[in-house]
C-alpha cells in the first residue's frame, strides 16, 4: 500500500477522517505509524495529499487530510478481455488498475470455461476490492470502469464498433501478424484473450469491429504477464 | 502447461519417454488426452518437437517422441533483482523463465527484509520448479542460471563492473529520470529494486558500476508487474 485511499464514509469533517478497517491494521503494522506521522492519501475519484497522524488506537485512527495533487493520467486505452480464470481474474484487475487503464471490458469466448461467469470475484464489490488493491499500489484514486460482457457476438457486433471508432483497435494474438507497435499517444482497443487464445471465428469478427491482430513474439505468456508487457510496450 | 518438458531420467530409449509425475495428471486431467495423441515437447536444456501418446494408465504415460525445433531466443539481458518477498519470488522466477531473460542475480539491498534470505523457495529445487513452470508455460526449453548474492556492496564492486561490461547499464528507479528506452537489440544489465526502491547509496554503487537510472513513469508497480513492464519496453 503506497497511498491510503479514503472513502466518503470516512470524512467526519472536511479534514478529518477515522480509519477502523484493514487500514488501520496496515498503519500499525506495516508502517509501524505513530502520532504526528505524515501518510500519503487518496480520495477515490479525487486528489491525493497529505494525511497526519492525530490519533492512534487499537481500534481505529484519527487522521487530519489535505488534497492538492491530482491523480497520475490514465492510459487512452479500453481493455477488452476474455475473462480470465477468478485467481488470476483478482490479479489482472489488481494490475490493470495499477497500470492506469481506465475501462476493461470482461467479455466471454469460446475458450472461456463457463464456470467462470459463476465465480463470487466478478460481484461488484470483489471487483472493487481488487481495482482498490491496484490503485493503492500505484498510488491512483480514480477506478476503472468494469463491463461485463457475457455474449460475445452480440457485443462485438452491436457495441465494439462504437468503442474501436476513433481509436487503434489492436487484437493481442500470438501468430504471423505484424509486431505490437511502441511508444503510441494514440488513443487503443486492445484486446487480449482466453488461454488457448481466440477461435478463428472470434478474431473475424473482432476484425470486422475495427481490429487487427499483432503478436508479442513466440512465447506464450499468462494473461496477466501478457496485459502487463502489451500496455508497456503500446504506451 | 503449453509445453510437456522432459528430463533426461524420463528416457527409456532414445525416442520413449515414460512419465508419472505432476505431467502425467495434467495430461489426463488438463489435456484429456487420449493414446494416438500428439503433445507438444521439450527436452530440458535442448530442443522442442512432438510427443505422441503410445499408452496411458493411471499411474504411467509411455509416449513417443522426436526433436526438431530449437527453443526461442532468449532476450540479451542480466537481470539484477533485489530479492522479493517470498510468494513475489515465486511468480516472478516463473515470469523471467517465461519472458526469456537468461541470466538473474537476486541481490540483497537495504530494503530486503532480512527474515526473506531464510525463504525455502531459495533452495535450487524449489527455484527449479518456479522456472521450469515458467518455461512449459512459455514454451522454452532453457532454465534461466540464477546466481544468489547477498551482500550488495562486495558483489556491485567486485563482480558486477564485469557483467556490466559492453553492455547498457539501466537502474529501474522511480524519479526524475530519462524515460526507460524502447526497442533495443544491444545487450542490457537491468536492476530493478526492492519495494521501497534501491537507496540513494545503492544507486551510487550501481551507479559506479556502470549503470544508470530509468523510470517508467509516476506509478509505483509489484515487483512482477515491474519485472514484465520493463522486459516489454526494452526489447
Amino acid at each position: 500500500m503506497n497511498l491510503l485511499l479514503l472513502e466518503e464514509a470516512d470524512f467526519i469533517a472536511a479534514d478529518r477522517v477515522i480509519l477502523r478497517d484493514r487500514r488501520l491494521v496496515h498503519m500499525q503494522d506495516v508502517h509501524r505509524a505513530a502520532v504526528g506521522d505524515n501518510l500519503r492519501v487518496g480520495r477515490i475519484g479525487g486528489l491525493m495529499g497529505n494525511a497526519q497522524l492525530q490519533r492512534l488506537e487499537a481500534h481505529e485512527a484519527e487522521l487530519q487530510v489535505s488534497f492538492d495533487l491530482p491523480p497520475p493520467a490514465k492510459l487512452p486505452l479500453t481493455l477488452l478481455l476474455a475473462l480470465p480464470r477468478p485467481k488470476m481474474l483478482r490479479r489482472v484487475l489488481q494490475t490493470v488498475a495499477a497500470m492506469g487503464v481506465p475501462k476493461v471490458v470482461l467479455v466471454n469466448s469460446y475458450r472461456v470455461e463457463k464456470s467462470f461467469w459463476q465465480t463470487p470475484f466478478l460481484e461488484p464489490e470483489a471487483i472493487r476490492e481488487q481495482l482498490i488493491l491496484g490503485l493503492e499500489q500505484a498510488r491512483d484514486t480514480v477506478l476503472p470502469e468494469i463491463i461485463i460482457e457475457k455474449r460475445f457476438k452480440p457485443f462485438v457486433e452491436d457495441r465494439l464498433p462504437a468503442m474501436t471508432e476513433g481509436t487503434l483497435g489492436l487484437i493481442g494474438h500470438p501468430g504471423d501478424h505484424p509486431a505490437c507497435p511502441r511508444g503510441l499517444d494514440t488513443p487503443v482497443t486492445l484486446a487480449i484473450g482466453p488461454e488457448g487464445g481466440w477461435i478463428p471465428y472470434e478474431v473475424d469478427l473482432l476484425s470486422k469491429a475495427g481490429m487487427q491482430p499483432v503478436q508479442l513474439g513466440a512465447r506464450i505468456l499468462r494473461v496477466e504477464t501478457a496485459v502487463t508487457a502489451l500496455l508497456a510496450r503500446l504506451f
